[in-house]
């Protein structure tokens, strides 16, 4: 008699990144190839959609249409912030999950994400082992906030890295050309509420400290608005422009984010705007120099065109990789990314149980942040260098990038609603 | 007796844009190859240089430096933001222009900007004819707003429209992905003080009205924010989700710029903010919908990294084009953008009398603008479509654009301080 074969489920978790769908073709192309492994059925917005199956089934898209998946940014499936409590506390959740799973001939588990999810990815590990239904789970990294542990690094930093760098390049030489008789203060703001990770891969624009960014403001440290104003005169004084890079995270003495303090729309309602202004108008008070300000927000998450092709290979083989630890047998693991060497830049697939992986911070360990606060050390730079390589191009129709939109065919139901 | 050969003067005025050094390519690169033109000065923060006769000697500058200007984005040479005012008025100004150009023996003049460097252009034409100082002068049109008259288009903003409809395409892909459970409303706020066709451009990145940009505010029309919010509904209705792009410059019914409307910093003062978190605050008081913002700012008018190709082969073809024609006697002119045919897509340099240019300012047609005010017409993409085509990547060291920088040595100076 024939082995069975089973299917696997697929989801999208959390902020998506320019290469998370990079991870869902490499998974996709590699079970294609694999006899052992079924359908892959897609979570529509991440977990939520094994909760109400609703699962779409990703053999009804062509080769080609997968193919492209490597190319296009966002999460094809759509994402989810929905985070699973603990199986004691609502038990419901995995029940229904292991429920639609046998429903759908599901034995193999895959979620893409950050730390939360790979939390969720081990606790479902956890309760199909206990609940004797015999299902293999596997994580697959994601996070632009790159503060997952034990990984060298996560997919889809690089690419943010990457924008992050060429913006502040990119703007400096714009406020150099301006700061005669306009312009002399430029404030970009990026994404990081905790980690300072991609504020510091601003950093890597910069091969002199004449040049911008002229100052990194890190979320691992407090706001020093007397020294911070100083370095920003001393700036202005040597090059006759300043450039600011501020991570949205970034926090006074007291421990409130620097976002929250400033402002108050017409009617007093607070939080309208974001960091970068709050610094803008900090300076112009202060200094009374002339500025601009911009809030990268989700551009710099989406910024496909500009990815970096470390980023986009590493997420391909993560996909990859995850299919390829399911079959050999692997359980409550995430496939990572290994540092062989710093130059040439070599590197592998490794391995992390879950269980040290979940709800683990990292930030930005100190020796990569420069003694007085406000630019990276070569330590950082040699770190994060490799990770910003090569550019990943997508196909070009008219002007604008060849994104893919899938069909996204939902699978029949055949439970009740939950 | 051999012709006396003289030299030339060439600066950037205004605003920069990602390509406004390959209009300096073009010009200098040419310049070196014609026999009958000496060196090519260039004004150290544009007029400003010519005023205090801080010229830089362009001829220090290797061949293959000079060809490096190019996929250079901003002005190599600085810009400034100086108009000078009438002659009658400040006669002084003209009187040292030309103190400074006989003493350097420069007998060209090329000033690279928008509608008031061409209204100083022209002005220094005529003064030099009536003042009997024979000097050549030309315009070189650059402006990412789009709004010089006569020619079709202005170099800059090709590039500017190919950025700002990428990234509002990357965005929306991201927006759909969250849509479910996170980020329902997404606002990105462009350049475009008086006229609408950056926020325009965006309408590149749609091929249907369920994508993204659902929504362009122009600065040609009055916010009513009670359609608005009404179309923001039916969006999210409709798609889930809601993606805005807003111009800089829109006003209230009673012309006040949004961007001054709402926000006060915590010593209450006014106008920290931009026009995109007003936009989205409205909507999160009214509606009730989760959003996220950004202020693209300097970003959009630096990002060679995603230069049209179009863009920058017509920056470098006028100033290329500057020289040929005061070589062919032309005075008091400025080369410009003809279009032959839309589809293939056909160009050819012309020419405008300045007089013709200054102090003119082309806003959006009406018939480019939809009649419910939120989007753009078939006529105004087939306008808008060739100027973003093709890409032109610069080359990478390191996964960072090799952006050049001049050594920008200056001429010795002959004159008394000014």
């Amino acid at each position: 008699m024939a082995q069975k074969i089973f299917n696997a489920f697929y989801a999208q978790s959390g902020g998506v990144t320019a290469v998370i769908n990079a991870s869902a073709c490499g998974l996709i192309e590699t079970a294609r190839k694999e006899p052992n492994i079924g359908k892959i059925y897609a979570g529509r917005n991440g977990i939520i959609g094994a909760l109400t199956e609703d699962l779409i089934d990703t053999s009804k898209e062509s080769d080609l249409i997968i193919s492209k998946l490597k190319h296009t940014p966002a999460g094809a499936f759509g994402s989810c912030r929905h985070k699973l409590s603990d199986p004691a506390e609502n038990e419901k959740e995995y029940l229904r999950l292991i429920e639609v799973f046998k429903a759908h001939d599901i034995k193999y588990f895959f979620y893409n994400g950050g730390g939360d999810s790979q939390d969720t990815t081990n606790k479902i590990a956890q309760f199909s082992v206990e609940n004797d239904y015999p299902l293999v789970c596997i994580g697959i990294p994601k996070t632009i906030d790159n503060d997952l542990p034990i990984t060298d690094n996560c997919p889809g930093f690089g690419s943010v890295a990457k924008y992050v760098a060429i913006s502040i390049k990119e703007a400096g030489f714009d406020v150099a050309s301006m700061a005669k008789t306009s312009t002399k203060i430029f404030v970009l703001e990026v994404m990081g509420r905790h980690a300072g990770w991609i504020a510091a891969a601003s950093g890597l624009a910069s091969n002199h400290e004449s040049e911008a960014p002229h100052i990194i403001l890190f979320p691992e440290r407090a706001f020093d608005e007397k020294a911070f104003l100083k370095r920003v005169k001393e700036c202005e004084d040597a090059y006759g422009y300043c450039t600011i890079v501020v991570s949205e995270g970034v926090r006074d003495q007291s421990g409130a984010f620097l976002a929250d303090s400033g402002t108050t729309d017409a009617f007093g309602h607070a939080q309208l705007g974001g960091t970068a202004p709050v610094i803008a108008n900090l300076i112009k008070e202060n200094l009374n120099l002339k500025y601009h300000w911009a809030v990268a927000d989700y551009l710099q998450r989406a910024a496909r065109h500009i990815a970096s092709k470390t980023d986009v290979e590493q997420a391909y083989a993560l996909g990859e990789a995850a299919i390829k630890m399911a079959l050999s047998g692997e359980n409550a693991v995430m496939p990572i990314i290994e540092r062989i060497s710093d130059e040439p830049y070599e590197w592998r697939i490794g391995k992390a149980n879950l269980s040290d992986v979940a709800n683990v911070e990292k930030t930005m360990p100190d020796n990569f942040i420069s003694q007085d606060n406000f630019s990276i050390t070569d330590a950082c730079r040699t770190y994060l260098e490799p990770l910003i390589m090569g550019e990943d191009y997508p196909p070009y129709i008219n002007g604008i990038p060849d994104y893919v939109r899938l069909k996204n065919v939902s699978v029949e139901k055949k439970l009740k609603e939950f």
